[in-house]
């Protein structure tokens, strides 16, 4: 297995948009050499100040590195940048580890492993959770499967990049977990806004409630960072969500596949689409408050 | 208005189950002489043990008191306790203070409060969070409504008893912040249950979830505290199951007042609702996992 060491081993980075771009930056400044490749390439410029060399495909990116990540939007975007004509993988040298951080489906993950096991090479899924900021403070937590042995090689590059990084089991595993935490989130963010609605409606005062609410049994992240937003009407993206809306697809997706009900996510599905419909799919997450009070 | 000191302020309290109990004590411990009224006597025991004083009836605690506390089950009780035929305000002296610690209808603090101040008394309503495990280690988040002066005489109350206090308004204001505390847990239990459900059947490990998924974005109290419980199928109540369905009731019936729509709330008392037809109305909340999964 591949031993990393920033004088020997090459990166490769596939999509730097605000989140990847951070992570890229922890790795550069760590003193990694880092081929990158973004479909906009202006994106890529604070990069390449940097140091990091610009690629002109995802496959020009594997054709100069050991380890290939990639952080794009949807299942599509992996598909292409991994598996297409112009793809990671057919750049990539025999050994070499593709690292897809995308949130995207577990079939697809375990599509790639396959096909990159074909070609003599490693794949894993690593989705993460943190957001813009956990991304820039190096504080994500990082969901990984595939290979444990490849998981364990990369230890350096998680530890770069993120806070905590649990190896979750086989190739789609990563995918998996990440989704359990997006089921989370779902619930909790409906269950903030009609709290919020029920308070301001029946004449408490929000900020008051919280000092009250927020450190028992109804406590939670969403609670805590969410709510101060909504309460000053800034409802600027840490996340998506157009994002959350393919996450939560994704899950109903693979529920339906395991015949599961989920009517929890089915109603967080329901209202942010109902919030995408009222143009604010580029807002964050916490801009639910708009769809639930309206 | 009233000065509070152990040696010249009397206490009552109508309620001793688990929670009062618990409660008592530290009242006790403080150094207050408290008249105690349960409708099962025995549960009083304890407390007679440590110095209470047993009543014959809610009337008589009040008739001994300056300061009655109550904490029963339901609304009805509450009316009973305190306005019926033997309740505590046909005994409480000019002056003398009612808190009702119980979680219960708003409208039914508020004339509580209106037939107070009619005799020449003051009432509050003060519910609590924190269950069980907060009432032993007075810890409790204390949550008023009713007179800002009634609130602030009793502060050394509320310090024996908890560790956040905070006054919310008018007559109600507790109650109706207590109910905001419920809607935050209901949608936080549906989408804890649902997310375990999801964990299991995709083949992951529950615990190696919970490594990755609760200390970010997906983090909640009941995620930390009552996923544990559900992992070692144990269903002992920190919080009843019939209480909670209680609860929710009385925000929907609120909700229908203020003419909003809660779906998230609709859709976690309908889940409770099943788990109380499996007979699991005096488990604890966590049992939830039984009604999703099956």
């Amino acid at each position: 297995m591949i031993s990393i060491h920033p004088e020997t081993t090459r990166l490769g980075w596939i999509g730097t948009g605000v989140m990847g771009r951070s992570m890229c930056t922890h790795l550069l400044k760590a003193g990694y050499s880092l081929s990158v490749y973004n479909r906009t390439p202006e994106k890529s410029d604070s990069l390449v100040q940097m140091g990091a060399r610009r690629c002109e495909s995802p496959l020009q990116v594997a054709q100069n590195s050991d380890v290939v990540f990639s952080m794009v939007g949807y299942p599509s975007d992996v598909e292409e940048v991994l598996l297409g004509e112009s793809g990671a993988l057919r750049g990539l040298r025999s050994g070499g580890i593709l690292v897809d951080m995308t949130t995207s489906r577990p079939a697809l993950a375990e599509a790639v492993y396959d096909k990159a096991k074909q070609m003599g090479c490693h794949a894993l899924d690593a989705p993460v959770s943190g957001g813009d900021i956990g991304a820039k403070e190096a504080r994500l937590s990082i969901m990984v499967g595939g290979d444990r042995d490849v998981f364990d090689a990369l230890v350096p590059l998680w530890k770069s990049m993120g806070k905590t990084y649990v190896y979750q089991g086989p190739a789609g595993s990563g995918q998996h977990t990440k989704m359990v935490n997006q089921i989370l989130i779902a619930s909790s963010m409906v269950g903030l806004c009609e709290a919020l609605l029920y308070a301001t409606r029946s004449g408490l005062d929000p900020q008051t409630v919280l000092e009250s609410v927020s450190s028992g049994a109804a406590g939670s992240w969403s609670l805590s960072n969410l709510t101060p937003r909504i309460l000053r009407e800034d409802y600027s993206p840490g996340f998506f969500v157009d994002h959350f809306v393919k996450d939560l697809g994704i899950v109903l997706d693979e529920a339906a596949r395991m015949q599961l009900q989920l009517p929890g996510v089915e109603l967080a599905i329901d209202l942010y689409r109902k919030l995408q419909g009222m143009g604010h799919g580029s807002s964050g997450t916490q801009a639910l408050w708009l769809a639930v009070s309206r």
